[in-house]
């Protein structure tokens, strides 16, 4: 052990976060020692206030603090368009465009056989629950742009359409942005397919 | 705000972090909700308790879990020789080496002007005391090869050489593994000015 233990404890479990490495949690503990008292206790409340008190929003899946979340619950938004999104954290990016005034529905992840992942974890019967009410005209599938999420959009795309539901797809094309010289062939095809008329 | 509360929470706190900017904040406030209830509970245990648990060791101000740290506390090390250093970094880095058997004194900082740092604000009163007990036959001092550290090593031989105590400075030199044709001037010239014989 190289740090005296409760230093050497909080130095491992800042391992345990996302791509942090030992050096960082190194550096990330020592930080902690150098916080005032109260800012590590409130440190400290954050991260057990962060599992206790966000539950997923039992309309949509979405991280909320309360029963439904803050767009499930605003009444200004348009009840008939549904974004289908892999995670919340989809919604926060599509959030913030600040253009799109639908509702969403979190799937929490995609279908992917490696990982041995089946339509049948993901929240689809939820989402079929939802267009049974009768309120939903359009759904928008966001996945992310690749084979699992493809594949899931696809998925859905079959379950619903019958139900005589649109359902469309984000647009595939060149990022706003980028040089064309750099763009794979996958996308320029896929820009080339979605051309438009100016 | 971006996320909800309790999240926005979490991640400002991440953010206080050394070196982390918001996007990793955010990943790092995710890993927490992927977390087990458990897990989470122990990592803001783990802050907790090495916000309450580490302090410095009365002897030599290296971060400890007791009275005194399990160096100063080790009856097989040599109590003549004593390292001084800036902070518990340094102790930890040097004993890797597993090379020296003395003591060390930790500073808590180094002699810096510009950040309003003086000699009064650094445990340089309790090095003398601890050489006062007549025990120290020798000083070798490591603090960091820059001007801050420079200056402090030099403010503290010239307190301590009327005492009859050896003061010696690691040596300067090329790091094992470098090219020369990259080392600087003034690491070249102290290499130089070094050398010997072999």
């Amino acid at each position: 052990m190289e740090y005296v233990l409760p230093l050497q404890r909080l130095i491992e479990k800042f391992c345990t976060l996302r791509g942090v490495g030992y050096k960082t949690a190194v550096r990330y503990a020592f930080s902690v020692l150098d916080m005032d008292e109260q800012d590590a206790v409130e440190f400290a409340e954050a991260i057990l206030s962060a599992k206790r008190d966000i539950h997923p929003c039992k309309i949509c899946g979405n991280l909320s603090d309360s029963d439904s979340c803050s767009i499930c619950s605003d009444n200004s938004r348009d009840r008939s368009v549904i974004c289908v999104v892999e995670d919340s954290r989809a919604v926060t990016a599509i959030e913030k465009v600040k253009e799109y005034k639908g509702l969403y529905h979190v799937l929490n992840g995609v279908i992917s056989p490696v990982n041995n992942i089946g339509p049948e974890q993901l929240r689809i019967k939820e989402l079929l629950d939802r267009i049974g009410t009768g309120e939903v005209r359009e759904l928008i599938i966001a996945t992310n742009p690749n084979i699992e999420g493809e594949t899931t959009a696809m998925y859905i795309s079959k379950l619903v359409t019958p139900l005589n539901i649109k359902v469309t797809r984000l647009a595939y094309g060149v990022p706003v942005g980028a040089d064309l010289e750099y763009a794979d062939e996958m996308t320029l095809m896929r820009a080339l397919d979605g051309r438009r008329q100016i």
